[in-house]
């Protein structure tokens, strides 16, 4: 993989400041954890409510922090003043999502001038205890300004 | 495509019991709708807090509404006793997720005694208006009670 | 679905034109079937040498017409002069692809001005006999004809 | 990713012999490469008549050498007297694939009794020039020989 460089000298502040608003997060206690050009994690600690019909993290909150991740991994590359969203992703849950703590690592496989294709895996975390429950191939977008849909 | 038939004369209480076992589905409002033999509906209205950057729906709220309606469409097909896990999905989103009310419609394309295959189709409803969101296509596995493990 | 308009007046004749151009067609048989504004089918006589260790189709050649009438369904919407590119596709193989006789069905799901979300299904026939072997999901990409990279 | 051993301690010959009986693998080129447990690679050189429209070979084709490196890859990690067949997967085509040269490199993300994920990527390659036309993530199934159905 290629060393990825961003463009926009302050995309980990429109990363902070764009996750800040996406009110998700804050809903199911998500946390933003590491932001470098091309690769950005998504921490979150297990709470019950947020369980399926086993208690394991539902497969659909899985997808929502391995999901911004890669939305995010690939906003760090887009030029400044750009906003990004999902085309589409597909998710392989490898193992019940069990585990005290979660984390979303997306990085960037291609990154493009309108698409990026992002690689995002989700791990649980209990103890010493590390596991893959989830990894995620996704497409992203890149939208300027001027128009706010992805077609 | 071919009608589905269910063999557990006790499929819709048993997917109202899992339901409301899904505690994720009380944290975001979400509600049973239909439940068809192959065929289950999610409905969910529209709140701030479920939100992205811009204040849609967020693609992981969508996935999760589309996600559980499909398990249950192809729960709504195993035999009495069985468990559903979800193996892997893929979602196009095909427009910003806005709108008052969502609601995740899946239908069984072909059930089988171990995998069963869905569409889910996620539409937003504000008044008069209905649009196709997201689509889903999702690969179940159908587990025995005596392991727990989609292996 | 709602029902899609050709802007281009000469879609079937451009349809025709670069899918005879496409050789990987005329090496494994294929030949094109309907093509309406939004709708292409190609056809795929069984011959033995097209398959994998059981004699069934092989998965990578139901992909292949499968993508083919995805990419024309896509095209036969966009202006003229432009170029289609396959971005991803997803494919679940529902049954072994026997049969005497395969059809790939495209039909667009959600036209665009850069990205077009487009359903494809894969039959087999065998006299009275008709199956889903295949139903793909797929993203193309609009190229105007000064680049030529889906980025 | 954990090292992957086999249980089959015939899985190299049981692969070139499952190989040698898909026949669309010598109707293309293609042939076998490195074999071990959980990592399979499949080489194909450049023919006109494997083109797309641009003459770039044919998304269908990246995706037959594909999904035959991901079978087997999962193939070798199963117990002797199984068959391998595709569930589905979902590939992003990442460059137009040219080059003269391709290779299919398969391998295990996650064994599992029934289903095993694999991550498969096509490289092209000509002279010093090496780039990642292509990733697909894909679930395979093993299929004990008393039923031929993935079901």
């Amino acid at each position: 993989m290629t060393r990825n460089q961003a463009s926009n000298p302050h995309f980990v502040e429109d990363i902070k400041s764009s996750f800040a608003k996406q009110s998700i997060m804050s809903l199911i206690g998500a946390e933003l954890g590491a932001v470098e050009p091309g690769v950005v994690e998504i921490k979150l600690p297990y709470r019950a409510d947020l369980g399926q019909q086993d208690g394991y993290l539902h497969a659909g909150i899985v997808t929502t922090i391995a999901d911004s991740a890669a939305g995010y991994a690939a906003y760090s590359l887009m030029p400044a003043g750009s906003a990004v969203l999902s085309v589409e992703f597909k998710v392989n849950l490898l193992r019940p999502a069990r585990g005290k703590f979660f984390v979303a690592r997306a990085e960037v496989i291609k990154p493009g001038r309108t698409l990026t294709v992002v690689r995002s895996d989700v791990l649980s975390l209990e103890g010493q205890h590390k596991d893959l429950v989830a990894t995620m191939l996704a497409t992203m977008i890149c939208v300027r300004k001027q128009n706010d849909q992805h077609e």
